[in-house]
Formats: C-alpha cells, sequence, structure tokens
C-alpha cells in the first residue's frame, strides 16, 4: 500500500473509527484500525464486532492495500504531525512507514487481511431523516437507559419504535422513562433496542446542520446508520423492552408551566443539601402561583421559591434530585409543561406545546 | 454577623482562599474558611498551618462578627447563586443563613474565635517586583522540583536567591535545574526555600499585566507575598539548598541556535516511540546544520530533521525526552540557545539573548 492524504482530514477520520476500537480485548487486531487504499479514496474502520464505524476520505492512492495498524499509536502520531500531506507506506512484512515533512516513522502493523469487515447485511427497513435531529432525540433520552451493571441487559439500550409515522427513541432504568418522538416515513411498523454504546458515538459524529440528513437501515440483527462518508453499524440488543406506552398517556389532575432553567437552578442548589446527606429527595411544594423547593440535611437546609402557572390543584411531592436535574439539563426549551396528580404517584415532564418529548418520573415517599 | 456583599466578587474571593484550606485533616476547622466582617470590608481566610491566603472584599457591614464556614459547601452554594447581592447572616449558635434572590440556606457553621489568624510577623527583608514577571518565573521553573516522595523535602521548594540586584528563582530535582532570575533592588543579600505548593497557588492569583505589582516580604521563618487585596502567608522549608551556581556557569565547546517550536513538535513526536519503550532515550545528532532526532522502540523508530545553527563541534546525546519537553513547553521564546560540550556532559538550555533563564539537564550514557 502506498497512500497520500490530507493530514487534517486523517486525523478527523481516525478519531471517529477509534470509537468502535476496542479498549480491553484478548484479540490484539481489535486494538487496530483498517486502512484500505483503493481507487482514489482511505476507507478507515474500527470494529469490536458489537459496533463497528467505517469512514472514507480522498486519497492519491499509487498502490492499493491494506493494513491493520496500532489505533491509539496511529492517532497520536497523526494528531502531533504538522498540518501537510502524509504518506502511508507499507512493505510485505507488514512494516508502516508515515512521512510527513521532515518527520519519518516506522511502526509494526499487522496484516489487513486479518481485520474484521462490517458483515454483509442485506436491510429489511429505511427511515431518512435530519442528523440534527436524531442528535437532540439522543441528548435528550440517553441519560436515563440503564446501568451496564443493572442486571437488566436490554435496558442498557434505547428503544428505537417505528409506528404512526413517528420514530419514538424511548430509554429506561426502572425508575424514570424518557421519550422522544419524530414523524418519519415508513410503510411498517417495528421496533429494535439499539446498545447505549452506539448511540454515544453516534451523537458524537452527527452534524448539527439541520439539512444534513441520515439514513437509517435495520436487519433482523443489526442497525447501520449512514451519514456522509460515514457508516455506523450496531448489533441489535436482544429481549423484550419494557412496555412504556400506558405510563406516557396516563391522566393527571394538575398541570404547571414553569421557567426550566429558573427550576433547573432552583433543584440544584436544593440538591447541593440534600448530597451532604446521602441523596435525601427534595421537596417541592406547589400552591396557587409559586413552587416552593426545599431539602434538609443534618447540617443545614435549603429552601427556594419560583413563580409558576397552576391549573387544578395544589399539592406537595418529593423526587431524587438527580433524576429530576437529568431531565431538566436535557431540554431545551424556555418553559417546560409538568403534569401531576399525588404525592405518590407519577410525574411527567414534557414539552409545553407538543407531545414530542415526555419524560416520566416516580416520585419518593415522603415521611411525615 | 449581618454583611451584604456582591456575590460574583465572594465567589472570586472564596476561590483564592479555598486553595489554603485543608483537604485532609485532623481538625475540622480547618476544612473551613473564616469571613470576618468589619468596618466596610469582608475578610476572607484559607489557613492550614503551613499556607495562609487571605482576602478582602467591599460589603455593607451591618454587624461586625466572624464565622468559620465548611469552604466546599459553602463555596458550592455561591457558585449556585444568581450575581445578585448576597445576604449573610449568623445567629449565636454559628447557623449561617445565606440570601440571594429568592434563595435561602441554613448551614451550621463553627466559632469563628477559633479558626487560626496568620501569624503575626515582624518582616525582616522586602523586594517589590511586577506580578507578571514573577507569575512567568514560576511557570518557568516549578515543573522541575523535586516530588513530594522524592525523601528531599528542601528540593520540593524553590530557592529565592537575592543577590548581586538580582533575584534568582531556582528548582532542582537531582537530574536538571531550571533557573529564572529578574533584576530587584534589595540591600541585603539572602536566601530563602518556599514550598512548590505555596508558589503554585500564588502562580494562579498573580495577574497577567505587567503594572501590577507585588511586594514580597522575609521573616526569618515566614514569607509573604502581597497582590493588591490577597495576602500569601507560607512558612519556609528549613535546610540547605543545592549549590547549583557552578553548575549552571560552566563552559561549554559548542553552541546551538534552534527554533524552539520545532525543536518542541519533533522531541514531542519522537518521545511518542520512546515511551512505548518505557522511556527509552531520545538521541540527538548535531551536525553541520541540522539537528536529527530519533528513538527507537521494539515495535518501531522516529527519525526528525531540524534546521539549526552550530558553532563548534558536532555531537551524539541522548536526554530522557520528558526533561526536554518540560523546559521546552515553559519558554516563550521562539529561538533558543543550547550549549553543549560531549555526549556525556550535561548541556544547558537558554535565552538566546540575555541570561535571565537557564536549563541544565543531564544527557543519558548511549549504549553501542
Amino acid at each position: 500500500m502506498l497512500t497520500i492524504c490530507n493530514r487534517n482530514d486523517l486525523l478527523k477520520s481516525v478519531g471517529i473509527v477509534s470509537k468502535a476500537v476496542s479498549s480491553k480485548t484478548t484479540l490484539p487486531i481489535l486494538e487496530c484500525i483498517l486502512l484500505d487504499a483503493e481507487g482514489n479514496q482511505l476507507t478507515l474502520l474500527g470494529n469490536d464486532l458489537e459496533l463497528g464505524i467505517q469512514t472514507t476520505i480522498e486519497a492519491t492512492v499509487k498502490k492499493e492495500g491494506c493494513i491493520a495498524v496500532n489505533a491509539r499509536i496511529f492517532s497520536e502520531i497523526i494528531r502531533r504531525l504538522p498540518d501537510e500531506d502524509i504518506k502511508i507506506e507499507t512493505d510485505d512484512h507488514h512494516n508502516i512507514t508515515i512521512e510527513c515533512d521532515r518527520s519519518k516513522f516506522n511502526i509494526a502493523g499487522q496484516s489487513g487481511e486479518d481485520f474484521p469487515r462490517l458483515p454483509e447485511v442485506e436491510s429489511k427497513q429505511q427511515i431518512v431523516l435530519p442528523q440534527a435531529t436524531f442528535k437532540d432525540m439522543i441528548h435528550n433520552t440517553i441519560f436515563s437507559i440503564a446501568p451496564e451493571d443493572s442486571g437488566r441487559p436490554i435496558l442498557t439500550g434505547e428503544l428505537m419504535d417505528i409506528r404512526d409515522g413517528y420514530l419514538y427513541l424511548v430509554a429506561v432504568d426502572g425508575f424514570r422513562i424518557s421519550m422522544r418522538r419524530t414523524q418519519v416515513n415508513c410503510a411498517e411498523e417495528f421496533k429494535v433496542t439499539v446498545p447505549g454504546k452506539a448511540l454515544n458515538e453516534i451523537h458524537k459524529i452527527l452534524e448539527n446542520e439541520e439539512d444534513s440528513l441520515m439514513t437509517v437501515s435495520f436487519t433482523g440483527k443489526h442497525v447501520i446508520f449512514q451519514m456522509n462518508e460515514t457508516i455506523v453499524l450496531s448489533r441489535l440488543l436482544e429481549g423484550d423492552f419494557l412496555q412504556y406506552q400506558r405510563n406516557l398517556n396516563m391522566d393527571f389532575q394538575s398541570k404547571v408551566i414553569i421557567n426550566k432553567k429558573e427550576l433547573l437552578d432552583s433543584v440544584d442548589r436544593a440538591a447541593l443539601i440534600s448530597r451532604e446527606s446521602k441523596n435525601s429527595p427534595i421537596r417541592l411544594q406547589i400552591e396557587g402561583d409559586k413552587m416552593i423547593i426545599t431539602s434538609n440535611a443534618e447540617n443545614g437546609s435549603a429552601y427556594e421559591e419560583i413563580a409558576l402557572n397552576l391549573e387544578g390543584e395544589g399539592l406537595t411531592i418529593a423526587f431524587n434530585p438527580k433524576y429530576f436535574l437529568d431531565a431538566l439539563k436535557a431540554i431545551e426549551e424556555e418553559e417546560i409543561c409538568i403534569h401531576l396528580s399525588s404525592s405518590l404517584t407519577p410525574c411527567i415532564i414534557q414539552d409545553v406545546e407538543s407531545e414530542d418529548y415526555k419524560y416520566f418520573i416516580l416520585p419518593i415517599r415522603l415521611h411525615s
């Protein structure tokens, strides 16, 4: 292989595909990325067998070929090279020479033929949506997936539920549910569960511009996200996801409209005190035109007042402040709507205008 | 105590004095900062008995008094409050009420009378210099103090050596010496050793503007740095510092003038490879009009070429790349001068124009 490419393009691509490289593996080749020079392109691939990320840059290819190179060392070298053309050459013993300006590196690679390629899969269904929308959807929900050690593997991913002309993205950890939906065109209705790790990495790759589109393709066992020159392929999680719909469509007796930033700041301050006392709950007292937020710990207390607009009866309810803060931090809107019924039943935080975002959260029973 | 002050002023001051608060201590009061309201000022003090930092802000004092408050909780509260006036009030049981806008906190404090004040010390000598100069001097030298676990307590500080109309600031760790000097007015000649921790904290407080001055006062056991409204008092380290002068005034046979950034970038890249092989040395081959930098490890090698200007004989010499990089990162100049004699004798990196900065470094013996 002998190829010449731009250093900045290469650095960006190495950063993208490295996200799929195993950090702890017993197969040394999975610590590598594959470089594949063909036609007028250099294709890079990282693959830990659960998640594969492939991207392509323009390159002058003087001799086609492929090589596997340790991802960490390769990316550290490229990062430190000046922004000039980089020449990459390999010999028959998998030795790699990297030349740029007056720098020259020799490092040992591995046979590119031994590197696991992305599986050939046949796509059954496909949806197209703006990258920026899907980026927001992940941001609005991913914080409430279950942790890896939760003992419920299916909940470490997010449900992509396609029905009624919408894509619903749903994350559940047993204490709360986050759901964000967007309209999509798809003739069929189906649902799959995508690992949280894959969505986290896709979130970093997705662009913010509303006019960049992405394609999501589904097969029996995989999902494939295609964004510009980059393909992310992930295995799906197997098993039945939680039935979330009933929880998000409950009837409520009271409705609060409140400024999001004021609520976030107040809960954040009150949480400071509750954190001192092993995360004791914060108490929300809703009455008339204000919310009073209080928290008490051994060595202190906090008291906060915020104006609100209440429809229905006032009530007092307590929450784990972390669960409240996570949702408030993920919402962009200036005002939010909170639906409640009693101090013992769940509440839902949602958009004021639409039903496109809903966050369901269980309260904590108050002693006294 | 009852006082009202500006939130931004308070936050900045809490940040400054918190640097002297003990994180691990058996005396709970040392986890506090002292708030002392008197006249039209609020004075804040952190003191771990080795290092004390005191600063003062304007405040409306309605009732004079003092209180000790847990530094961590207090600073987290102030950070989260909006930029409005903050009212701080205490009662006879050391309870503290903090009010701001529609937020109110109650936290338990401790008697301000029990908090250790800065010792009253009588200053023997004094020097005045620009804050920005002393900030640079610390930056240029502090990386080469010995680590806390080196078994040589005196070398965990820096020598302030006042002689011949100069202040010399010197750090030594046994493998290298950093020295930066500046002209000062002082009738006496003397030397003291200031703990590295104190200098690190002072570095953060010092301003970058060349016309802000500072005063440094010396007593038998303490040094006091006064910058605007802030006083830093540190104990001195006891013992004899290393005799450094002879090392910095050796004669050399060769002299290299070289671009600093090019050298830094090249050594940084070569160090990548040497790091893979447990920090094997990098080799500098100086001949004619160029320097060739190489490093070799089990699985790779690096080769770099840089143009230079050489006076005297060429030679090949090897260094621990970390020691080389530390100095190059600390120097601002575009070009530097390296003095060398042979592959077995020390070299000195210094300013091209002046003798105000010198960095002495021992080579590594080359096998082969």
